[in-house]
């Protein structure tokens, strides 16, 4: 997981942009209510961070990347929060070994909400000073800094439910919703012709540099399932071998289910009443309608192997993608999970929301990509080696935060995302 | 470190143990104060604990042998707790590893809090009912159980310094302390004659019964320091390459230092401004004139070689302490550092407390010593191999813990504890 | 790295065939003369095989697959050797790990080399009993067999280069061949215009099936270097810091650089003279005008920034590549290095030898890829996933081995391959 | 294990020691003889060295120790040599680290029987050239030389052993001969009176420095067995859940219980006849008469603790040994595995030969004990730590090597060695 870059031209007025920031600022708190210091400070593997890091993180970029350059008179109160809270900006000085967030039980919250107000008020105070001049400067970086934070929104949700589940008590972070009664049913094929296609982003609206430049993709028809792989399907895979099956797997993959890392979805456990799955409400019965979450790529592509399909490229589910409302069970549907959906006739369902879906994708620069200058431009080219690209959303993105092409990527092997996948086949 | 055994009959009243009882409890209380409850939660290296852990952990220890044994009606109202916080009393059932106790943040610091007072109240509540025949049999346990929670009060200074050593800001758990502004002086030794001498506990007080049995052992004539090694003898043997002359090691101990891991006692830093070292008051200049601390037993060892002497056996220890008075720096003294101490021109100085004395001798059972069955029986002499024994107390330990029979116990590489040594030599 | 699968018709002629196992096979011997029992039988590193297990393996590939299934009346000398010679094809059954093969001494160098004669002989008489009706079947495993053993005959090189590298007296498997004395020059850049061009093997002659199918690729128009980039160009590039400079690096790389593991190309050594290389003629002065080699992924990248460039992609690579004549310093030339190429006016020069060329393409399958069913089918399809794609073969690589659509691949932090690179930039 | 130090006068004629010289150097390469090149280039763990780098060490250690300092005219063929062959000499100069032995495949095994040709001259030259005035200085130093490389006799045989069990095809290094049919029997236990003794090495013949100065200790009264503990027995502990419970073991051990390091002795494997043990003739079933052999400390320990006894300690061990002839089954008698021996009716038997006998004793100096200076004095002294001694000899030490004072040394975790034990109890 990443960060923003562009620095484009920023289309939306400035009355949106600060009302963004606002709503933005107020969810991260809201976010943190359920927690207490205790569950705040902890890093539960070098993977994740502690919830105070991610709040002090998101302050500390609005404060290095706005407040410091362009708010004149501005004074850092903590200087040392620029080494704790910097999380991979090799241009903007040392920082903290990541794997040591957790030992930093200083500042607490406490001090991490005053930073964090004094940054807001700050950037309040921008807004009151900044004139015609200086805002088009300023409005592209606004524009990165609140999608920034909804990331480690998100990041929030998996890196607590991530520290629950290490806890023998399996304690919950929100009440449990109960889904609506729906089967998942068969899943159908949908239809798409090749040829070549424009990729990418189109410059309307917010984008991260790796969405872009828009460009040509040439495609083979392909047919793309109406909904992604089910807990029950997953069931049916386990029972008929799949994780003792050599012939389905990649060989980094297989050498982690030999190893005994990979017996089934994370935060599986197989009880008495059999399957449960640890979840941001606690520890629950798997429910067989809903997507299948909590897999890595490797899972995903054995899965595919064993249903005689194989996974979509990135090209071809944004086209399937592109035309659907961006619509479906992200974090403010409160579920927290993800639930079985509703089908449509005519098109696939569950793009969005749910699950991030796994792609064949490897995690590469767009043709003719170019990181930015500085800084900034750290946030997304320097990741594009080794990781594959995950598409639209989860039950734990944050409503409004992804769009068609939005490229979220994660390491082969992690399975701490809410990731799961879609099936797709040569028409 | 380690635990409670000997049951053996107890000669206290009743009144004083259940008064240092209340005490004890009150104290540990009384540590935790200046900790937020991100400080009491994190585990900083699998050697240590998070504070709440110490708190719950102790009062498991009565729960467990006193309340749920001997008080009729009572109800453990966590089942789960055994489980947590059982530290190593394999007969004691399942327990949570070791070093995953910093990923369990909840309970919290409140709900410990809630069951230590749950645990004290029911205490009392067995000093109430327990009649004569009952007593005899609870006095041991509740006298082990004082000590216990006493030996986890050190340990969490220890952790909490550790912890807070890993946070660039550097925090200080309480204010310092200025020391007398006390030279060190030049050492002088003691001299001792030979023979056979009567080491070991003899029976008067509280034990464990890793002190006994008490037993005839050959000494040849010896002579001791009149203090601990100070900084400022570090210093010079730092100049002098001490960290660099293999001849001045033992072989494990270099390859430490070959690796990098041991260049000056833990907790130092060489600055633009000399030596500092990171206390529980924060980061100071080091006093050249205070007894050094924190070694292991390979850099102690490595000093005594350079020096020309050695370290003494625990019975040449023993017997040079055994008619001193139990005074010197401990925790209650407020410094919670060793500092320079006084001088007596007619004996050894500062054999109590400031810092843990390391002796040559290897940790092992005493010539008939046998463990006591059951759980109580794991406290000591399942740790009797690869440890050296150290003597006398610290500036972390609680006043009244330690006598001179008293044997603590760590690895040669842990310089965690308070640790420091004094020269011996052969008369 | 390596192996076969395509099962598809063959169209060489039968004595053709026939006649190039007996020169691989002769070819294999040859390369483990030099080599004492000693050296064939110590594995460097895990990625490593001792030059008698390659020995052995490539044996047991022909015997596994042709002479059990094939030859009426084979019988199998040693049942083990299955166990011991299997390199990764679970669908063959249990094998010995990977790790572990340089533990085991027996059987030694004569026992292998007997068991490879055994085989060899054995393989004749197939060749005399095969009629017409079985020649078809087993035609495309024989076409296999002797380009997986010349795979091997490459690893054997790269493997014994590591082993002597450890070794502090530097031994030399190959006298010093001294090469042509001749400039790199400055490099010129070639122009290709984009469209859509067809990629991957035509079906003539053979091919390893991750070369299939041939599909339509879409590129933009782009530019490609005159030759490799060259160990002078290496030094300027470590001048210019280039190994200090974050911003020049993927996050992965500069992670290895940070622990000290990247700091020049592998094998390359500063000494009082400058920078000299272990070759497989021993160790030698780095040569400026030759190819740099032994660089990582993440350092052909970060040189690739540092020069305003780019790595080109696979199709790229293979259009500017299948025009040219298939020739260069392979390792039949004697070198056993990369030496400085002469250069022609009109297109690339050394695309082919010298050194494998990193490229920046993912390796993943091509679209409409399946691999074989069965064991042979784990040859290629099994690692796509986390690796990169090199072209053109190395100094290393077997003459008559390689062709413009040969597809290798290593993983990103991998430096034992003689791997460099080409720089490449949109038009 | 290992070294030399003492540096004491010499007793023995000149004739003897260089006869002895001659007869050693002779042995080792006797050793060697049923071994391959393959076979003596390998290291199986860090523990163990290939066999040509113990011929090659022990031959270094006659060049630098004598030769060079006393051979006038002599010159170091390879310098390089000295660094390659250095075990642990640290005032020697620089090493190679001992976990990369294995990766040195050159100098092979002719060249170091070159080199061991060559030193072997030279010191025959030294010894015709030696006056009566050199003599003294050079007789101590030969007598260590001869003693260290019996040590290392010893090491090739553990060594090889450890490496061919390590080979799926079991391989055999020398043949089997098969015991005589003797019964273990019932063991008994001898009785010996407490007091002051006398310990340590006194003065006649030859001791390493560790076995001084001789010096009183303090026993009490104890018993000791007739016989070490046998493979039956320790079937029978396994059987009652010997490495299910946790209060029979040392924490430390139980840790690698937990971990599945251990669950029988080293070598041991479960087949379907039962338990079969690796041994220097093969794999073959478990002699239940014979001693137990390959366990650690902790194992020993645990077995002695089920038993309702205890290991001795090493000076109850010398004290039941010094009057017992040094006789029994050691590497001369060509079992090369521990046998079953009769017995007498009235003092313990094998004590030598058979098993090195764990004692409870940490391997810590004598009372007085200073190691010599330079590096010799390394031989024995660094090693003072974490250890456990071990006496008696074993069933692949040279006949002649040990005597009752000889003190052997381990890690309490180290199996490879060949170690039992014998139990002991208070009278």
């Amino acid at each position: 997981m990443h960060s923003p870059n562009s620095i484009a031209p920023v289309h939306d007025r400035r009355d949106d942009l600060v009302a963004r920031f606002r709503t933005v600022r107020a969810h991260s708190e809201e976010l943190a209510r359920p927690l207490g210091a205790e569950d705040q400070t902890v890093q539960s593997m070098p993977d994740c961070s502690p919830t105070k890091w991610h709040l002090a993180h998101v302050s500390w970029f609005f404060e290095t990347f706005l407040l410091v350059p362009h708010l004149a008179g501005y004074e850092v109160q903590h200087p040392q929060f620029a080494y704790l809270f910097n999380s991979y900006y090799e241009a903007a000085g040392a920082r903290h070994p990541r794997f040591e967030r957790g030992l930093v039980t200083r500042p607490g919250v406490a001090e991490v909400a005053a930073y964090r107000s004094h940054v807001t008020q700050s950037m309040e105070h921008l807004f009151d000073v900044a004139d015609a001049d200086l805002w088009p400067t300023i409005a592209p970086l606004l524009d990165i800094g609140n999608h920034h934070e909804q990331q480690h929104q998100e990041l929030i949700l998996m890196d607590i439910l991530n520290l629950f589940s290490r806890n023998p008590l399996r304690p919950a972070y929100a009440p449990y919703r109960a889904g609506l009664a729906r089967a998942a049913g068969e899943a159908r094929f949908f239809d798409y012709p090749g040829g070549i296609v424009d990729i990418g982003h189109d410059g309307a609206g917010f984008a991260y540099d790796n969405e872009s430049p828009r460009h040509q993709a040439l495609l083979r028809p392909f047919r793309i399932a109406s909904r992604p792989v089910s807990n029950g399907e997953w069931m049916d895979f386990i029972g008929d071998g799949g994780y003792r099956r050599p012939d389905l797997w990649l060989a980094d993959g297989w050498a982690r289910v030999k190893s005994g890392e990979f017996v089934a979805p994370l935060y599986w456990e197989e009880t008495g009443q059999g399957w449960e799955a640890m979840t941001l409400s606690g520890q629950h019965a798997v429910d067989r309608e809903a997507p299948v979450c909590h897999v890595s790529y490797y899972e995903a592509d054995a899965f595919a192997r064993w249903a005689g399909k194989r996974l979509p490229t990135e090209a071809e589910w944004e086209v399937a993608a592109r035309d659907l409302p961006v619509a479906g069970n992200f974090a403010g549907s409160g579920y927290l999970r993800p639930v079985a959906g509703g089908s449509a006739p005519d098109r696939p369902g569950q793009m969005y929301g749910d699950v991030w879906e796994w792609t064949q994708s490897p995690y590469s620069p767009y043709p003719g990509y170019r990181a930015a200058p500085g800084a900034i431009g750290e946030y997304n080219g320097k990741f594009m080696a080794s990781q594959f690209v995950l598409r639209g959303g989860c039950c734990a993105t944050p409503d409004g935060h992804v769009r068609a092409t939005y490229r979220n990527f994660f390491y082969p092997h992690q399975r701490w995302p809410f990731a799961g996948l879609r099936l797709a086949e040569d028409a």
